[in-house]
């Protein structure tokens, strides 16, 4: 729509600027040392709604990050959108590999570096310009309400109650995210599924205190040694995981998902090089789109033991710990994996050590239909302003709170990413096109006028 | 001799006093910060030799840290002792687990709590004291040379040069070192050999960057987990080490000094309860004192890689690194070993890493002779001291420099060690017993009277 474009075209610098300041908050949720700055970015995305031209917004507080929420009701009779997003970002570190701070935004080359440019600052904000474009030019065609989270980098624990306490405030039709990614700008892409999460923490801990290895070594087990060989038996040698019952509900792709899942755009070498890796790796009998979308995995995310400072300290050290996460594909319950994952990890530990094993904050799996009003409107979207039919794909990450929309407030969910997968989200130099922002802006508008139309 | 007691007993409180005051330089070599105060520390062990009545004591510098050279000629047709120790210490941390600070020397029931306590200030101490006995009550019987290095905790990169440039200075009769332990004060012992080391560090790097779990999770090796499955293949399930050609050199002991050894008194109830496990562990067909006296063994001695922080990232880490270590036996070398390690480590790296392994300082094993005329002396000092015969065990420690002195200054070693397992050295809470350490200055002018008489 013209109107649109022109109000895109003369605002366009505001817009990014005020995407900019917004990177600038250091909102880490899962570091408590963070918490003025969460706060304080929450009530930045108040002040931007209400800027933008929503009836109210307000800040609700949990026990952990706060929620904001806001609408705009311009018709009961009309549909509602309830856009969810949020606005707190992972840890920064490690550090040193950043190209310029974490917190200082940048545009070099077209693309805005900053921790959160993509994930999930810059895609929710192109929500909130989007509906200014639609408030400002009297143009919008839904109810629109707003529910922008701070603790989805740390499982959004206070989510679910929150959902529970307000289900008549949440009313609505669909649920609209901008937090996964698409092909690219060429084969713009909507996902239709996400992996599920469980996260563990282990210990093993061996003799009552650091030892010297030469005195007790190869007469005491040493916890790192052991942990190492429990991680390790747990995938075979094809990499399947060893976990009794892991597989039991995952459900096998039918040959025509397959073959459709196989049909997206994907260059094996150039993903590889992308990476810098000679081969990729992973569960024999998979392709790399199977394995990303449709298989479960387990990874060890972080491992710690020991002396890891310069030069030699011959310890045999009294503990060693590691992170280890799964992803979970449909039928899958994160509750039960983490629950397989500790008795099989506990009894896997040998009688000279003592193993500790705790869960952290972990996400269903979910699956999003593609013969819905809603998927055809975001259909629709895409393919008006990108000129192209999206392909339909299945992402590897989680957004945890997904299934817990259908589960508390019966919605559906529409999964409209503008990423892309080297953004390095969750990782150092995290990016976000300038153009994939812009192209976000001016394509949200069309799912309101769509979804209205074909509701 | 009554000479000697009276002055032991006159002086006791300020030898334990000169002791304290040794502790207090953080004299930690691997740790570039603490550089001064190595310095430091070398300048307090001149002062202290001076005092206790050397003819001349120097700083020799190196191009790592300094060693202190001083000598005591009586008459140069006697015999001459070179007594050999160090005054650097391993690292403090883990910090958060000492009791007291760690160079903030307290007493607590007839124990000294500091790092270095025993190792080796307080052991290489009570030769200095031992000194000042004899030269004070003109009682010596023996040249003596000292020679105290600053790098033993750091593999002595410079004592082999310093060894090869001054070997006229050096020339001796006999080495005596106290490093190393005794099974207790009812059971003296001497150590008749010392474990080698190879001492390796190991980087494991997959993708160029850290990755979103979610998103490449299952797609791309893991570094972390592929070191854990590296780690855990230098084990097989009897705990031997896997490396090829490792073990070509080991000897197995004869069935008498297999039973010799296996003599010693040793409880492997109280052993386990002691360090709090539940069952030891080893190579399978040994017992624990054959496994740390006379088996070669691999231990992790650090590993980090990811996320170790607060909370839970979800980040598929690009690299993951770990420092691992070999005790060796008799007629293993530490570089061949170390050849043979990094070639095995990077033939099972798989084609989706790339490996890179250094080696860091490392050490020759060694025995000595039980029939000399030293090991005489000493087992006659220990028995004069005691009241009980010396108990000939073997260590599973490594003193790196020991093998230099026989290949490079043609002499032999006598470890005459009064430490105790439990003194936690390299470990948080490091301690020596105040009766051991009077107990050291009350035998070693026995053991330059008895070497002497002997000679």
């Amino acid at each position: 729509m013209q109107i649109w474009n022109d109000y895109l075209a003369q605002h366009k610098d505001r817009f990014l600027k005020e995407l900019l300041a917004l990177l600038r908050i250091p909102s880490i949720s899962a570091d408590s040392a963070y918490k003025a700055d969460v706060a304080h970015c929450a009530e930045a995305v108040q002040q931007s709604l209400l800027n933008a031209g929503v009836d109210n917004a307000e800040i609700c507080l949990t026990s952990g990050h706060p929620i904001v929420y806001a609408e705009k009701i311009i018709d009961p009779s009309l549909p509602t959108i309830l856009v969810y997003g949020h606005y707190d970002v992972q840890p920064a570190d490690p550090l040193e590999l950043w190209h310029s701070g974490p917190f200082e935004p940048v545009i070099k080359e077209g693309k805005i570096f900053a921790r959160g440019a993509c994930d999930d600052k810059g895609q929710m904000f192109m929500h909130v310009k989007a509906f200014e474009v639609l408030a400002q030019t009297n143009t919008l065609a839904c109810n629109v309400k707003f529910m922008i989270e701070g603790e989805e980098e740390v499982g959004s624990t206070n989510l679910g109650p929150f959902l529970e306490q307000n289900k008549e405030k949440l009313k609505a039709d669909i649920v609209l995210v901008s937090d996964t990614s698409m092909i690219s700008m060429e084969h713009p892409s909507l996902e239709t599924g996400l992996r599920g999460l469980a996260y563990m923490e282990v210990e093993v801990v061996g003799p009552n205190r650091d030892l010297h290895s030469g005195v007790y070594g190869g007469a005491v087990a040493n916890p790192i040694n052991i942990l190492c060989k429990m991680i390790a038996s747990l995938h075979d040698e094809n990499n399947h995981i060893t976990i009794p019952a892991f597989y039991d509900k995952v459900e096998e792709l039918s040959d025509a998902d397959k073959k459709a899942l196989n049909a997206a755009p994907f260059d094996l070498k150039e993903y590889a090089d992308e990476l810098g890796v000679q081969e990729v790796w992973g569960e024999k009998g998979y392709s790399t789109l199977e394995r990303t979308g449709t298989r479960p995995t387990l990874d060890v995310n972080g491992i710690w033991g020991g002396y890891i400072g310069e030069g030699a300290k011959t310890v045999l050290p009294s503990k060693a710990n590691a992170k280890i996460s799964m992803r979970l594909v449909p039928h899958q319950s994160s509750h039960e994996i983490s629950e397989i994952f500790q008795k099989h990890f506990e009894s896997i530990a040998p009688a000279n050590v003592r193993v500790k094993v705790t869960a952290h904050h972990g996400g269903e799996p979910v699956v999003t239909p593609t013969d819905s009003v809603a998927y055809k409107a975001a259909a629709k979207a895409i393919q008006t302003a990108f000129g192209k039919e999206p392909i339909p794909t299945r992402g590897g990450g989680s957004i945890p709170i997904i299934a817990l929309f259908e589960k508390t407030l019966g919605l559906k969910t529409v999964l409209m990413g503008f990423g892309l997968d080297n953004d390095n989200i969750h990782s150092p130099n995290e990016k976000y096109d300038v153009a994939n922002y812009y192209k976000g802006i001016e394509t949200i508008p069309y799912f309101h006028k769509y979804f209205a139309e074909m509701s």
